[in-house]
């Protein structure tokens, strides 16, 4: 089965206006520090779903040779403002920032990417109806699961990549004996017999940006979910813009020996900026408690 | 091998003897909610460590009917007070205490058993040099690893047990892609094929509390390094007590057919209390920085 990530983003868009019914105004802002091509792609696409669920936007944009003294500042201001109701800072940074320390001087409560410390050590310890914020891959890797009904309690997850935005909280999630209970195996560059590993994979999630890093020499069980978090731009002569997008599995090959797959582009992608939108709706409900 | 946790305990003492001649006093505080005899029995370990070392203890013992705004205005107390320059708050706490909002009351900079989630948070990612205050078994465990030269870069570490105090933290650490960079399998008991996850271990570390959950139907590696962090008290006539202590790993049977194993008691166990002085000496050392 191809899992659908369009529909289920559309789905949650639904749900999520619903929920703005009951809100009145959500002030957010977006921290963004340079000028970086990618970073204003992606933030224009944060900005139009806001826009979309009536969410205030704000871009805070400061000059690429901020110190590091001025951005915390900065950031302590939209902490203490209480007009606003939640933040994320884009990443990356330039790098004389360090980002440790920015991500955490927002305030958690305000913290909708889910970066800061504390909120990603609450993943580590949480119960089924604790107030948790994630980051918003992961919330949405979790929606998919979710959604699909894949089993998850016991079954062997292999997580490929141990970013900090998504393997290493994702392994934290799944891994949680009061809600997922899987068995978790998180995998980097070093691992030694990778195959043999994923072998043995029920639910094998790759996030590496490296282009059929799972290839079809890879091995793996009829029953596999596959979900793919790669993104990687592809020449590709026939396209307009002479590039296609594809993930970090051969999607061709597996797509028809595997229980269940997302496909790269319209799997994962599209559950992230809506799951960035959740966590900005939840902020505010839970302020308001 | 057979790992010897007093002898290494013993090189740490040194160590840190040799650290607080550099140091003024150190005040350390203990919050112990009621007088449950095994925490009284703990604590006592730890005041005689401290005496040992040269760091004042204090112990702030409080009614085991104390409301949980009461406590946490004493831990706030605590947190303000320029004196004090650490404090552990002993678990289990008592029911009606929300365990979550007892210990992230405490200021991450004076938490010697790392439990904060700000702490906890940091064990996701951090640089080889950056300060880290981690979980005192999880220290131990560090500590042994490193005395003893274990291989982990690219290994199958299989952690078994996923407490918030040691095998979730253990497996964030030995994960991180700038230290250690093993591969961990984090499994609870709902794994499947527990024995068939186990077989391909080259490093396994038990921590369940289940006596000999670990025993002669497991196939191991030949190569595997065993670390047994189990302390389970079993029935023994031919003791003064009536009992002995064992651990999760069925030592006996495994001694001979394995390149590494930690006997218990004397291999985590004495770690753990010479770790937390460890913390406490850091935290000092840090906060004078």
């Amino acid at each position: 089965m191809k899992a659908d990530g369009k529909e289920l983003s559309k789905i949650l868009t639904i749900e999520l206006k619903n929920k703005m019914e009951k809100l009145n105004n959500i002030n957010f802002v977006v921290i963004l520090v340079g000028n970086d091509t990618n970073s204003l792609i992606y933030i224009k696409y944060k900005q139009k779903k806001c826009e979309e669920l009536g969410i205030n936007f704000k871009l805070n944009q400061y000059d690429i040779n901020i110190s590091e003294k001025e951005l915390l500042c900065e950031i302590i201001k939209i902490n203490t403002d209480i007009s606003i109701d939640s933040c994320i800072i884009q990443l990356p940074l330039p790098l004389h920032l360090n980002q440790n320390n920015v991500l955490n001087s927002l305030d958690p409560k305000k913290d909708a990417d889910g970066f800061t410390f504390y909120n990603l050590g609450r993943l580590i310890k949480h119960n089924k109806n604790d107030f948790i914020i994630k980051p918003a891959t992961v919330l949405g890797i979790e929606k998919i699961i979710n959604y699909y009904n894949i089993e998850t309690k016991g079954k062997n997850i292999v997580i490929i990549g141990k970013s900090v935005i998504v393997g290493t909280p994702l392994g934290l999630v799944l891994s949680n004996e009061s809600t997922y209970s899987g068995t978790i195996t998180l995998c980097d560059k070093n691992t030694e017999n990778l195959q043999e590993v994923c072998k043995n994979a029920d639910i094998l999630i790759v996030s590496v940006g490296k282009h059929n890093l799972i290839d079809h020499t890879f091995e793996l069980k009829k029953s596999v979910s596959i979900i793919d978090v790669g993104i990687n731009r592809i020449k590709d002569e026939s396209k307009k813009s002479g590039f296609k997008t594809e993930g970090d599995v051969e999607f061709n090959y597996f797509e028809d020996k595997c229980e269940f797959i997302t496909p790269v582009p319209g799997g994962v992608g599209p559950m992230t900026v809506i799951c960035l939108i959740e966590n900005i709706i939840n902020l505010k409900r839970n302020s308001l408690k």
